[in-house]
């Protein structure tokens, strides 16, 4: 099955002289759409009032005269009634006048954000310019903490300033970074009984279509794997999932303890199968990619002829588990000058060697390995291979990882640029991207750095022309170093928690731009859901004449949420991004877009991810030759950012926010509620939060309908309450034993990273308790949970209502 | 020497006819000043502007004309020029007719409060009325958890909603209190060798001036003390201060370990000496009131003749450190029905019994005393008293502790009623007093009590009445179980943190209101103290006739800053009441008000705190006969109230608050530089973080004398800066060891709760390094607290500043 939609014609762009140039430095004038002229000349909305008091006051003055009389009367008399004529029709004018102008004063700051500007946005982003743009960043390899990264973020500063964002600044942070060693090369390697050596992985993903094997391509590996050189027998694990390594254990009686184990990359964040390895006593781990899950179209045809991924290209990536906290050395806080930094030994960093490989590698070893057959589920995709599970190898040969990674402290460089607001200049819509890849970037992060890049220069121009200024900020920035642990975003968002606490309105991040051509995908907190169907509907899915869909329907139409709800199909918010810090650490309403393959296709991620072979021509001839999608997802993005950085309501919604953890609690209970029963636990506290939540909430929304937002003060009010809803899911004290997940409805899985779990505290706390090291204790963290999330489904009802601090108990 | 100015008349009071109606109730009209036809016509600042231009178009319009014209000519030039004066008088009446009627409109959310109403405010309140609610509150015992309480806590609802507060509610909380057993006395026994008894403390306190015993009087006790019996030898500790106790092991070589330590109260919380106590190893603490601290002029004039404590008179009170938390099962969050409870065992309850006596038998058991004679500042006034430290006791005699508390859930019940703003509903003015007292509680909490119900009485009748609405919300509180463990306020602060965290202006504290008549005494936060000394200049000191100064005037005289500064003394904001929770969870602006006597006297308290003898009788015969004193904590408490609530910009003072702390850390510095230099510490990114936050405070107040304050959005942008300035001190992980004292610059201090250190993070961790456990991890620490304290400065900093989210390191 092809993700892919036909009729991707190649794009037949115009290449500009110079290699780096960028589309808004020259040949502005050739692509920048002008609409100045056609523009609706951006219409106050009329508010002059008939007053018919005064009005009738005026005819009744000037009602006939109707009797003969001197000439000398005559005159006074047509004086007087000229008189009064020229006062009542001067009162008429002093009054519209001032009123007028008073209006216009008033107005102001109340003024409902013009929607057709969103428009002008829309039109002034082109494709030709995202894929430009793409090109620059594709040029060279830009893994955090290099010259390369540093050069990318002095550009984007220096782009920033010229499409007129102010201000604009750099700002570094000194963090802990992982790199292989640039002379002995990371290698597993199976070893005769004698000792010898039977094969070598390779250490390179070899050159497939132009790329080239250079000292700033970084070797495959793993960031933060411990470095170590171990030798062993071999455990095939599936997909390193607590379940997997539980399944092992107990019912196929192979136990990992002190041998090395083998995943498939998928399904879970790798950090995660480190972790469990871990657990389960393994002493080392390999990582590889399974045609199963990544050459799913057949390894004859891969890249450079597909998207899948060829036998040797390898998925790299961080192994670590932030928990959000972004730096390992700094959790909590950033990592400024002169800040404390945590021992390293301390901080959860991985404690064994591991290694990725590629399939072709993975075949080689894997066909040596002897032991029971694996489950039929646990076969992967290698063509002639019975997967085992060892730990035995043919012939009592041994596997040997050797790892020989460093950390070391490096800086790293966010950008951060800002339209500031007219009336609100201390609300934030806050957008964001993040800027390291690990080699050329092209799809992660490359495709939405250009958008990015896209967006802030077409707001920066209006904004320059005078055509577009917000009611509220809007905040731009390129992070850095992501790809290791959230870093970039997670330290700034520590050094500016107090203020981005009282002042967010929303993060919108996007990680990936593109990834696919099926559908739209959105990750979100409930609050934003109808804002981004809003804002999807305003964005053509193809700008191709004749193609009438919008963004909105392709993905109701291929996403929807069920068969009984026709509206596309949203996701939790996980940790896989930027905005984990934001929502995690402050509450802040964080949504994640991107257009995605057909999950259908049932992979983990697109097949090429994290490998060299995420190239400029990856993206320009096979994932989105016309950069359609780049561009929808562009629109988005910006109309959205508009939206909620313009309205003079917040597009927020908190009666969805209800509705949709009242279906995620219908959901656990479903799955413990009769568990929880034999330990008398009950749901009934909960009930009773999300009765007062639901209450407050439909209060809340039918208060807005009727609100007659002539008062600014009235305006804040209400707008804090929608704004301030995440925040008050958050507890200080985190979730159990994560004290830096704070947000109690929303948090990644703790068994997989990249995945959001609603109410994630129960969730984490029931998983397996029968098993768990003192199921008593265990029982009592649960009840003390269960009380935390019904005090704070209370505490966020509190929040919606206007004058609660009274207390909800019958007096 | 007397603590009580001289002149002090009894005050010839209108008995009404029931003994506990209230002034508000009946008699109003005699009581009740009607301002209404002196009252200054609340004039609203006249805003009409003078517009040149329209004018001198009228006037040149109505130029004389200067030729011989046709009747009809005439005619028409008469009309004409007469239309022409008519459109031109019009043009004026009509614009000035809109302008008058739109800024009516526009200034009802900018218009600046009218401080006439300070003064309406102000004369509404009655010394009488104060007189008659106290006489109310103490005409029985009102500890926590019993009937008496709730009837008052009815009592207070009935009367607010009769006053015109709006809405009122009373809400509940289910709590773990203590109380002595009613059958089995507490008591401290001296026993012979041979095991009959040598001597037996009083189990009550006996009637001197119509007191009675009755069962609602309940028995001195110290609360949460453990339950059992102990029986050892004795080792005086003098205040069983950490310094006391280590002092005796350090350098007089007496072991406390299995002993019974007795310890004068004084100097420190009672319960930090338990803390130390148990740390030290002793198995029991009997505190008394030693003659030195509680009967300095002399044993032989005491209550009722004056206020020292009599030889039985036993001092009460909760030995929990709350390290706020209020409930003990419950830190961090509200006690409602059906909330998780943590065990009794784990909460950091006192281990030992701890029983109070008086001096009269403290005086007996210290009498058989052996061992070495204490050092000279521990002997007490006990006269013909030698202090012995023990161990031995004459003749092999022993002491046995008998302590029968328990522990029982109870609910407690707190009041709170709202002013609603009429323009900013949702900034809240919180006053607040706590209602629970030992017994008769006439000084702690009723006379602030008495006061709160006053204020809430004047308040409400203006704002019935229709002479005052407060543009923001004025809450109201009466607090239940303040004494146990500050637990209706702290559960109440947990239970709304949410929306008290975002709405919260400030919170305004009156515990006792006069515990002396020298001079008026603040704790405050130093964004208040302006505001404080603003308040106070308002209010006569004494509202006698040819009696001119103010509260201000002679709180200045009486107590300066210091000899070159002569602004009145503020204190730092520690634990000692309801503000705990405010300040310490959630940042909230903290102010404590109360007269106080002088400080000179050395004492800790007034003498008869917490006894028996804490009568109507002693406030109005003898501590504040006129009730001069409780009108001026009245009136300052009403208009600060009142300004932080009706000024459209909020009187706060970031620099005031700089400076203080500049002051803390020079402080610090002074103690700690060089020894922390030994170990590579410096103060660098601390002195870094205040010369931002100084920098960024001085900006904010620059911009703030420069506003054209138009913009109701740029309003309540300020306003939010300052409010939240001390949101931005805390840290959601707390001080070191104490999780739920968020905030970095003010918390009571480790060693004593009633103290409020400023820094404090940094006082506890140097405290005796030296002798810590782990010395080297202790300094550790150190490094990592200092990193937090320049974090939470620059933090600070930035929430003062408008565009900031992009960071103060250079581009």
């Amino acid at each position: 099955m092809n993700p892919f939609r036909a009729g991707g014609n190649h794009y037949d762009y115009l290449e500009s002289e110079s290699g780096t140039a960028m589309p808004g430095e020259e040949g502005n004038s050739s692509i920048a759409y002008q609409p100045v002229a056609n523009a609706p000349s951006n219409p106050r909305p009329s508010r002059l009032e008939f007053h018919p008091e005064e009005y009738n006051t005026a005819r009744r003055s000037s009602s006939s005269p109707s009797m003969h009389l001197s000439n000398k009367t005559i005159v006074f008399i047509a004086a007087v009634i000229a008189a009064c004529v020229g006062i009542a029709l001067g009162v008429i004018i002093g009054w519209f006048s001032s009123q007028a102008r008073m209006q216009g004063m008033q107005s102001d700051v109340l003024k409902e954000g013009d929607a057709s500007v969103g428009k002008l946005l829309m039109d002034e982003m082109k494709a030709d310019n995202i894929k430009e743009y793409l090109r620059l960043f594709t040029s060279t390899p830009h893994l955090a903490g290099t010259a390369a990264d540093k050069k990318n973020a002095d550009y984007v500063r220096d782009e920033w300033i010229k499409y007129g964002l102010k201000p604009v600044r750099q700002n570094a942070y000194n963090v802990l970074l992982s790199y292989p060693d640039s002379v002995k090369p990371n290698r597993v390697t199976v070893l005769n009984s004698n000792g010898t050596t039977f094969s070598e992985s390779k250490t390179e993903e070899p050159p497939l279509d132009g790329e080239t094997i250079r000292d700033d391509v970084v070797k495959p590996f793993n960031a933060y794997a411990a470095a170590g050189t171990i030798e062993n027998e071999l455990v095939y694990v599936n997909y390193g999932r607590v379940e997997d390594f539980q399944r092992l254990e107990r019912t196929l009686g192979v136990n990992v303890t002190g041998k090395i184990a083998i995943a498939r990359y998928g399904k879970i964040f790798r950090g995660d199968k480190v972790k469990q390895a871990q657990i389960f006593g393994a002493i080392g781990l390999i990582l590889y990619s399974d045609p199963a899950d990544y050459a799913v179209g057949g390894i004859s045809s891969v890249y450079p002829d597909s998207w899948w991924l060829p036998g040797y290209g390898v998925q790299r990536g961080s192994l670590y588990i932030t928990g959000v906290g972004g730096d390992p050395l700094t959790p909590g806080y950033p990592s400024l000058d002169g800040a404390f930094r945590e021992e390293e030994s301390s901080v959860g960093l991985p404690e064994i060697p591991v290694q990725p490989i590629g399939y072709d590698d993975a075949k080689i070893i894997l066909g040596e390995l002897e032991g029971d057959t694996a489950p039929s589920e646990w076969q992967g995709g290698l063509s002639g291979l019975t997967y085992k599970l060892g730990p035995t190898l043919r012939d009592n040969k041994k596997v040997k990882l050797e790892v020989f990674n460093k950390n070391v402290r490096r800086s790293t460089y966010n950008v951060i640029g800002m339209i500031p607001g007219s009336v609100e200049p201390d609300r934030y819509v806050i957008v964001g991207n993040h800027r390291d890849g690990w080699v050329f970037g092209a799809v992660d992060p490359s495709s939405g750095t250009a958008v990015l890049m896209e967006l802030a220069r077409s707001m920066g121009k209006l904004y320059k022309e005078g055509r577009f200024r917000p009611r509220r900020s809007i905040v731009f920035c390129s992070w850095g170093a992501e790809e290791y642990s959230l870093i970039g975003s997670t330290e700034w968002v520590e050094e500016f928690a107090k203020t981005l606490g009282k002042r967010a309105v929303a993060y919108l991040n996007v990680d990936i731009s593109v990834q696919g051509n099926y559908t739209f995908r959105a990750k979100s907190t409930p609050n934003l859901f109808s804002a981004i169907y809003e804002a999807t509907k305003q964005v053509p899915d193809v700008p191709l004449p004749g193609h009438m869909d919008t963004v909105y329907d392709t993905w109701a139409k291929r996403k929807p949420w069920s068969s009984e709800n026709p509206l596309p199909y949203v996701s939790n918010v996980g940790s896989g991004s930027d905005y984990a810090a934001f929502l995690g650490e402050l509450g802040i309403s964080s949504v994640d877009l991107r257009y995605d393959y057909n999950t259908d296709l049932n992979i983990s991620s697109y097949p090429l991810y994290h490998s060299m072979y995420e190239t400029f021509r990856l993206v320009s001839e096979i994932m989105d030759p016309d950069f359609h999608y780049h561009l929808a997802v562009s629109k988005v993005w910006g109309e959205l950012a508009r939206s909620l950085a313009d309205s003079v309501m917040l597009p927020f919604d908190c009666r969805t926010y209800v509705a949709h953890l009242q279906g995620s609690i219908t959901t656990l209970k479903t799955t413990y509620a009769a568990k929880m029963l034999t330990k008398g636990i009950t749901f009934d506290s909960i009930d009773a939060g999300m009765a007062s939540l639901t209450k407050a909430a439909e209060e809340l929304h039918k208060y807005i309908e009727g609100l007659d937002s002539k008062n600014p003060f009235e305006v804040r009010k209400i707008n804090d309450q929608l704004m301030y809803m995440d925040r008050a899911f958050t507890d200080p004290a985190g979730l159990p034993g994560r004290p830096l997940q704070r947000h109690i409805a929303f948090a990644p899985s703790s068994k997989d990273s990249y995945y959001g779990d609603a109410f994630p505290g129960i969730m984490d706390l029931m998983f397996d308790i029968e098993n768990s090291a003192d199921p008593e204790a265990q029982w009592e963290a649960v009840r003390k949970h269960m009380s935390v999330v019904a005090y704070t489904l209370h505490s966020v009802a509190t929040t919606l209502t206007d004058v609660n601090v009274l207390g909800i108990q019958p007096s």
